[in-house]
């Protein structure tokens, strides 16, 4: 049996494949869902928005106001607790990171001279978040992610410890289990009262329009609007994007937060810069409208990552013996497990020529406990480029797992 | 004589004017300058740069090589020593302060942890710099602006403090003088050998294309590579944009800077974000083309201006005994002097409608020395506002001055 597989990993490599699955990047056909947007804005029209504002000029630190509207509109958000930032959510989270270590928050001792400052991290979790905290010194702790969301009561433990500053959480379609929080779950964080004042649950929400099927769709309730009810408003901060509904690079972004927190960013943006990208929000209004018209857009991202998901998952029940996966309703990724075995799996991929992020980037310092997550990204890839992405994978499987 | 000027005075408050010179935005007759810049990326265009990368998806963290080339060319610079970034060289400017703050640069202690950091500010100087050395805590150090630039003798002697860290600099049509440093003052600027090896200079280029004159240009040359001549070229961090070439929140900023510098500010700036807006770099290639296309529409922008300062310049002659004000080739503002009366003239305006810049802007902690110093903004208003402008302003100071 291993003969005939070795045999097989022979050919696929004498293939000199260059297959590339590390990334959650869109397709170029997804690209071209939102070419029509390049001509809502041509020379002749009117750059000025709803309420007389040129997008040309400076000012309008916090946004145009009719974007604000937009976005209000598709997040069930109110337009006063919006700030839209320029191309990148990561970047805002970066910034209201880096901010906390310079200024603290509202009076809170900048975290830069407290001797250590802890934050939570449900695992698998988005290596670009832990990535952040690993650059600052930020040390990270580990919180296991199940299928309802991550492990609440020992969070409630956790942040008793005044150190602990902060938590990641992808709380729809997750960055790379796919698990959606439930409501239950959501409701618990709104209420979450950590020691530390300066505790932020950083609320990536990054696929929240971003569901594979239209009749199993998964959604959560405003975390902002709970936390109000538990008068608990300054405990979140949201971040939102259209990175995955127009153009990755050239989308906006925004944070979802309380007038007090709000009022402290601005604080320190009012430093940063003179104002974003008006014309690009100004692009994105008036070419998307409102949330139909969001949703029909992302109907057409789902036809055509729908397919993709799918054949990958029925390659792995070829292998599910030995593995198990995740199969989710939404979002970018998949995430596999094969136990003790995720290193050797990459690197053997690697050597017939299709690149897998690398083994551990869910976790925090790249440390994957037991060595079997391994992160799917089915998404930029043509059909054919997937079909031998997935004869390379099911193969390495069966090689590693069979020996 | 007072009598009649106080009842003119009574007069002008009577129209209820609100005219505001406060800040140095381009006009909405500039704007429509670029108006075709939004045609050249339209539904139908390749939106990939000549080197293949489809600028709508992420990657390419430092910028479009296509876009690199471009502004290689119309900065004279080297395409390996630039960095793009998204719409505001300021924000730029912040970051790498705050980087500063956080890590330190190459290896040195991060400023956050030493007792005190002290920074040069040549004045009068641009508010905006100033804010960021407050915001952050850094002690600012008042250096005379003469009329080839900074006082170097001083500045060669404050450097020999290891916690000086560095300077401003706007070195040509300087905000708001519109001084341009002389071509020896530039040379001794690449020479700087600080004391501080995490010293460097901010050269915020922000008007080197920015001429109201045809036949009368000031030009400095390249400090990087003035400082590469004297093995010195991780001294300086020079910083450009479009922002007043093309649309003022939508244009791009870049860094100029060493190898060096590049790599250690690369470190940080993949951990903020996964890329910038690459389409707006191809749109800016594709619709400026090069050096000549820049230069045309610098002509452009040259011809609406130029009545502008001249206007003003013309009608402070009315007062030219009782102030100096500087007469700039180029840039944004013009800077008058009234020895003693800047508070008193600009409180006195705002009575009559007219808002100018705060009194102190140009100074760090708003502190001008002498009270003297009144920035003034002549780019945004119409031809009509100007004049109302200038009859406020003429009248105010005549009344001030004639007391």
């Amino acid at each position: 049996m291993n003969e005939r597989l070795l045999k097989e990993f022979e050919n696929i490599k004498n293939e000199h494949l260059s297959l590339d699955m590390t990334r959650g990047k869109p397709s170029t056909e997804q690209l071209d869902l939102s070419m029509p947007m390049m001509d809502v804005l041509n020379s002749h029209a009117d750059l000025s928005d709803s309420h007389g504002v040129d997008s040309r000029n400076y000012g309008k630190l916090d946004g145009l106001d009719e974007c604000k509207e937009f976005l209000a509109d598709i997040t069930g958000t109110n337009k006063d607790n919006i700030i839209i930032f320029g191309n990148s959510s990561l970047n805002v989270m970066y910034d209201c990171v880096a901010d906390s270590m310079l200024y603290g928050i509202n009076g809170s001792t900048p975290w830069s001279k407290l001797g250590k400052v802890k934050w939570l991290c449900p695992v698998p979790g988005y290596d670009r978040h832990f990535a952040i905290c690993e650059h600052l010194g930020i040390e990270m702790i580990n919180i296991p992610l199940h299928e309802d969301g991550p492990d609440m009561d020992l969070i409630e433990e956790l942040i008793k410890d005044p150190l602990v500053k902060g938590i990641w959480c992808v709380p729809q379609y997750s960055n790379p289990s796919g698990t959606t929080y439930s409501n239950e779950i959501v409701e618990r964080f709104a209420k979450l009262k950590p020691a530390a004042k300066d505790f932020r649950i950083y609320w990536d929400n990054a696929y929240s329009f971003h569901h594979l099927y239209e009749d199993k769709q998964e959604h959560i309730p405003s975390i902002l609007s709970l936390a109000k009810k538990y008068h608990n408003e300054d405990i979140v901060y949201e971040f939102v994007s259209t990175s995955k509904i127009s153009f990755p690079g050239s989308g906006i972004a925004a944070l979802i937060a309380s007038n007090n927190n709000l009022k402290s960013v601005k604080e320190h943006l009012q430093i940063k810069t003179i104002s974003y990208d008006k014309v690009n929000q100004l692009r994105h209004v008036r070419f998307f409208k409102d949330l139909s018209g969001v949703k029909e857009q992302m109907k057409k991202h789902a036809n055509i990552l729908r397919p993709k998901f799918e054949y990958v998952e029925k390659r792995l029940e070829e292998v599910k013996d030995y593995c198990y996966y995740s199969k989710p309703l939404g979002g970018y990724f998949i995430s596999l497990y094969v136990k003790n075995k995720a290193k050797e799996i990459i690197s053997k991929c690697k050597e017939a020529g299709l690149r897998l992020t690398d083994a551990g980037c869910a976790y925090p310092y790249h440390n994957d406990p037991t060595n079997s997550h391994i992160r799917l990204a089915p998404s930029y890839m043509s059909k054919e480029e997937l079909v031998k992405a997935m004869d390379i994978l099911v193969l390495v499987i069966k090689i590693e797992c069979e020996k």
